[in-house]
């Protein structure tokens, strides 16, 4: 049996940064209304400041805060109405000493007014007079000009992946079309004679593809675009031709199944046989995980994962999600969840464990059971809500131990 | 000022509930390669069991396991070689005592065999003849037939998230098309005399719409699909004529604006005006989220939002949001994190309190930091990622405490 070299985690990614030096730069301008979810390619800087006039933010007396001082309960300010603002419009008019303007909350303060003083501290004595039973502050019931957004201020980091509030801010400072990162493009092809399409006939001793739905999908999740998706037998030529194709129109191809040895070897000298092609790892120190080749054809990335699903899925977002980061510029984007170890979890000497849960809620916390099965169970994939892992120095995990549980 | 009715949140719920009596049941069957992050109209069973056949889940050899018994390092036991299965087709031959079958991983069991011993523990002689150095237990080495998922199994929950694991379960059973919900249909209507088109000129006085965008694209994180959006002055025609429009083609209308109690009248009499029409709640009490009102036209829904973008965020999700997932029967949604609070915070008194927040990582866990500003200020809306509950009778949330936030 041939050794296999093992490789640490940090290793592993330090040979892919190697590798692969650069970032991905393809960008697309899009509308902000598209943008949902995708990376923006580059800073954004407001080009206004906002808001772009003092607003009132009640409705109220635009005033002079000193007119206001001592006023009470027992001994209002008089003030005379010289006038109001419309909603949407420039105010015209100039508050003075003892006078006020009526304002609804976000029209334009008027000149010379410097505080807003709400309608429910007022009474309307007559149409021309108010009595005002509360002090006002200084810039009390105003939004300020610039107070929120400053010209230049930085309102969308590059590499940032693009939520609801990203596209307030940038709607409100009128900014519609954005530069974010083309999808990256990304091919599945899924090797082995027992193999064969998912949903057409299936013979005695075949096994339907569930590594190209499964990873094609993960894949999507990590913001990538599915250019192919292939199932091709256990042959060098094929296996060939199909990598050829799919280089042609992706960045990162990920080889599936195979998970033998020979297939391994089979799929490595595939790779080598590239257009300036070469295999850099062989083997990772990574349970689940073990037959795991990575290597590259010029620029573009190659990945031959485990065959079996659920080691498939950890050394999807180990490395091949690890590389889509690196090329997006995005940090990491995993989500941890505090929980309680339910059980006690062995791991494997001298590698990294990647241990699939499920979380269950209890007493307002979260317990994270560990699931097991023959790798080879579908069903370990399907309740895997997220994993711990657990360094290779560590012994395992005690149950009742406080665990960071990283979604998938 | 026109006393508003104040509803608790739980009271406001019970309110919808009530007048959305019915789950939302319009259904599309899709391909699964198109369904990932889409809800599962029903239960799915499966069609099959898992593995079809008993298969190897090491490379190796078939063998009876009683013949290994007493196996050593330096006692091997001899067995004949009568055959071996080719991957992806039926096993041929027969396993009786003495003889072994070779099996590569993920073949299928040679009648007889009850086990598989990996070729680690097995000296290949001659062609026809192994040496065995390890015994192995009945059924190691192999995954039974049934083992993985049994037939009628449920393998998708009806109101399920798509995931790409679930994915990878259908495809692994063969199931091509589900079920799912038709996407529920929203418009987004903002009103305002001030509020205009984002990416058009701006007067002065004049304000970008930001709202439109703002829960446009927060409806489309809770799996809305937009029908319309819609940008009117405070006018009570237009505002019945877009509502009409929106009404057409939406099961949830959402009019965003309108921060002034006239505003909020003006929205409450059309949509009275409607057909069926009625407005059910005046007001919540909630924090930050004053003139809400929601009301319904025949079973449609409406919501009216407050204008500030950060209190039209919380209503959304409190409110909407929870609509949304009540018409398509998924459970909440919410991720919560565990956190350590940064900073005092002051609750409402009697009103349950939205605090926006930002995380901050810190000695390998969070500090959720409460985020301030004059609630017009749409920076508060773009460092939300989340926020704490503060219930109407809890006195505020001291700093260190710890605390759970809902992420946005």
């Amino acid at each position: 049996m041939k050794l296999l070299n093992v490789n640490r985690v940090e290793d592993v990614r330090k040979k892919i940064d190697d590798a692969f030096p650069n970032i991905y730069d393809k960008w697309e301008e899009i509308s902000i209304e598209q943008s949902l979810g995708r990376i923006a390619f580059e800073d954004v800087f407001s080009p206004i400041e906002l808001p772009e006039f003092s607003r009132s933010v009640v409705d109220g007396y635009a005033v002079l805060s000193k007119d206001t001082y001592g006023a009470g309960e027992s001994m209002p300010v008089f003030l005379d109405i010289v006038g109001h603002v419309d909603m949407g419009k420039a105010a015209k008019g100039k508050v003075m000493s003892s006078t006020a303007i009526y304002v609804p909350t976000g029209a334009m303060i008027p000149e010379g007014a410097d505080a807003v003083v709400m309608i429910e501290y007022v009474e309307n004595l007559d149409e021309n007079t108010i009595a005002v039973y509360a002090p006002v502050a200084p810039s009390q019931g105003i939004i300020s000009k610039g107070d929120d957004v400053k010209q230049n201020d930085k309102v969308l980091v590059k590499a940032k992946k693009i939520r609801s509030r990203d596209i307030g801010v940038l709607s409100a400072l009128g900014i519609e079309y954005i530069k974010v990162f083309k999808k990256l493009r990304l091919s599945v092809i899924s090797t082995g004679d027992e193999i064969v399409n998912s949903f057409g006939e299936v013979g005695i001793g075949e096994v339907r593809d569930i590594n190209t739905h499964l990873i094609s999908a993960m894949a999507e999740e990590s913001g990538a675009e599915i250019s192919l998706k292939l199932l091709v037998p256990d042959d060098f030529e094929k296996l060939r031709e199909a990598i050829n194709s799919a280089l042609e129109v992706s960045e990162i191809v990920l080889l599936s199944g195979g998970s033998s040895v020979g297939a391994k070897d089979m799929t490595a000298k595939a790779i080598e046989s590239m257009d300036d092609g070469e295999v850099f790892v062989h083997g990772v120190a990574v349970k689940p995980g073990k037959p795991t080749i990575i290597g590259r054809a010029g620029d573009k990335a190659l990945f031959g994962l485990p065959g079996h699903p659920s080691s498939a899925m950890v050394i999807f977002k180990v490395f091949v999600d690890y590389l889509i980061r690196k090329y997006y510029s995005t940090s990491e984007d995993i989500i941890y969840i505090e929980a309680l170890c339910g059980e006690n979890i062995h791991s494997a000497p001298g590698k990294e464990t990647y241990q699939p849960v499920e979380l269950e809620e209890k007493d307002g916390g979260y317990v994270a059971m560990p699931i097991y099965g023959k790798s080879a169970a579908i069903t370990t994939v399907a309740k895997s809500i997220g994993y711990i892992k657990i360094s290779e120095n560590k012994e395992g995990i005690k149950k009742g131990e406080k665990v960071r549980v990283a979604l998938f």
